[in-house]
């Protein structure tokens, strides 16, 4: 298995998360610190952090910085295991404010809601402040204990992250071949995640391994995530990387110069109808159209056996102004947006799903996840 | 039939070819005035005038100004009767240069083969100058009758496309009823020809005949004609317009809220493979998924009977910078970038093609232009 390193997208340390701000790439690289719940859920809504994997950790990471700002002077309450490059040493608690545990509960609570309300689309965002839920509202016998139990937790999160990415990278690279091209949409890299990555992550793993693959990514409008962040981390990691707009996949996949189009998830149902960024269904569309394999790279937290198709999975509608301009310029004075995030693509259309626990083809029957 | 008034997108007076300068749009409603040969290729090789007829019209004034040019002094050759609304008058020579009709003949052969090497897809372009470089070799005894034909064949051209956008958006907009929703991609109004339009000229003159419709605008990057300029257009004439990127329009199609798709074109082969606008596949592919009609719009002047197939059509490659950034931000430091101009889509992904001479349905026999 080839390994490389992981990116410190979201961290915690300090009292604050620190995450890349992926807002300001490629121009800027700047780790920014969120030290309130209202920086936090800001952060999510405006895709500071973004990546249904990455949106869990910060989910989970959130509501410690919740405690800390509710119990605030002293010094940070938890003290960080975790470095930069995801190395997870015990984490403890540092200071035990004074609170008692139904104190800490209604923190823990409204914290938990207002991020879980900041965006709807991506499971693992819920899915991450369930199980932090689990921790606060059974293992908790002292305010001290329940704190260990939420350290702890959060850190789980994104060890686990780490470790669903090598090893769904892994499984995903056994489908490229040296002199392989890709297609991506949007970034599924190690900004997408805790630091590993999805699909992009597949092909960082074979370019570790010697293979020679080439990355197609789709700018991905409106926000850009391909040319901005994808071509940004496959030149940090010495990856060829050539960009093209959205409307120039079909036109390239026609062209047969792609050996597989490789995506991410942000929501897969239980029969693989799979929610991701806004584009991906019509990417399926082209790439079954001309015979060219559609893979979808997610971990299995992104799954939600709860929904039997992708009819029900929630779509985020956003804000006109992300479509009306870029970086401030202004490109049209159209009073009217459709601007979903996110579109739903059938599962007829993936030729597999790729989890940490192998290649998944129909009819699906995942694991669940521990 | 309904009209509505045409947009003076290329005329020529005094002197000089006087254009709505699209790279300003919506921003700035400007018209500039070029006034020689190398101002006239630079006009349509950086869209400032752009669509395939209306590059058409260009071509045939662009040999004028050439002309002007070439015997500069003493005010200009040509006068011509055209007015902002398209309405030809009789045009006429102002001043015979003294010339040898050599003398001419050599003028009007380079600049022929400057302007016809500025975009090889659209055929109008080729089209046009053919038909003026029949005048030049064929009617043209002395210098001045030379002149005389010149300027009554480009003042024909654009009094063709105008009455070609009148024909075909009346037939078009037989398609539409009241209530209806349509997709559009590119820019494919007034802007896009003479004046009248060809896809969005069809929901104009529906609305101009008391249908309401409603227009979805793909913003058609890297060159955003339809978020630029498609709003722009509509908005000017009152039908309601709602912008979308290129990659929501599967989602779009898929919610069964359009009734059909229009869009122009750039070069329409014997057997109707139409080369279109990067991303006009992808939306016809879409369409076919998605049981929604997929209608062309153009005049004959875009047919290339010549070509059995679009396989041999020649698509225009353009600059990185074009999809590396948005109105001079930067978006993305990626090396590389693949940028085709235009797409292919086959005849099989057409419900219909709609010229001046009708609607045609598969296998197509399309009329010779007179």
């Amino acid at each position: 298995m080839s390994t490389f390193d992981a990116l410190p997208t979201v961290r915690f340390a300090a009292g604050a998360m620190r995450i890349i701000d992926q807002t300001l790439l490629p121009r800027r690289h700047e780790v920014v610190a969120l030290s309130n719940l209202d920086a936090v859920c800001e952060a999510i809504r405006a895709l500071r952090v973004r990546g249904a994997p990455a949106i869990g950790v910060a989910a989970a990471y959130g509501l410690l910085v919740a405690v800390e700002e509710a119990f605030a002077g002293g010094g940070p309450v938890f003290e960080s295991g975790v470095d930069d490059a995801g190395n997870v040493a015990p984490s403890r608690v540092a200071r035990t404010p004074s609170a008692s545990l139904p104190d800490l509960h209604a923190v823990l609570a409204r914290a938990s809601d207002e991020i879980g309300s900041t965006r709807p689309t991506a499971v693992n965002l819920a899915w991450a402040l369930e199980r932090m839920r689990g921790r606060w509202e059974s293992d908790a016998d002292t305010p001290t204990a329940l704190l260990a139990a939420l350290v702890a937790e959060a850190d789980a999160i994104l060890a686990e992250d780490l470790a669903m990415g090598r090893a769904m990278t892994a499984h995903g690279e056994a489908l490229l071949d040296d002199g392989d091209a890709v297609l991506t949409h949007c970034n599924t890299g190690g900004l997408a995640t805790g630091g590993v990555g999805t699909a992009l992550g597949v092909v960082f793993a074979a370019h570790a391994g010697g293979k020679r693959v080439h990355v197609f990514a789709d700018e991905t409008r409106p926000l850009l995530q391909g040319g901005r962040l994808t071509a940004w981390e496959c030149a940090r990691r010495g990856v060829p990387v050539t960009v093209l707009v959205d409307g120039a996949a079909a036109s390239l996949l026609a062209s047969k110069r792609v050996r597989a189009v490789l995506v991410g998830a942000d929501r897969i149902a239980a029969n693989g109808d799979t929610a991701n960024k806004i584009g991906t269904l019509g990417v399926a569309i082209h790439a079954a159209r001309f015979g060219v394999p559609f893979y979808v790279v997610a971990p299995s937290s992104t799954i939600d056996s709860s929904l039997p198709t992708g009819a029900s999975i929630p779509i985020e509608q956003r804000a006109a102004h992300e479509v009306l301009g870029v970086g401030g310029v202004e490109i049209s004075a159209a009073g009217s947006v459709y601007n979903p995030a996110f579109d739903v693509t059938p599962a007829e259309l993936v030729t597999a799903i790729i989890t940490e626990q192998g290649i998944h083809r129909a009819p699906y029957r995942f694991a669940a996840h521990p």
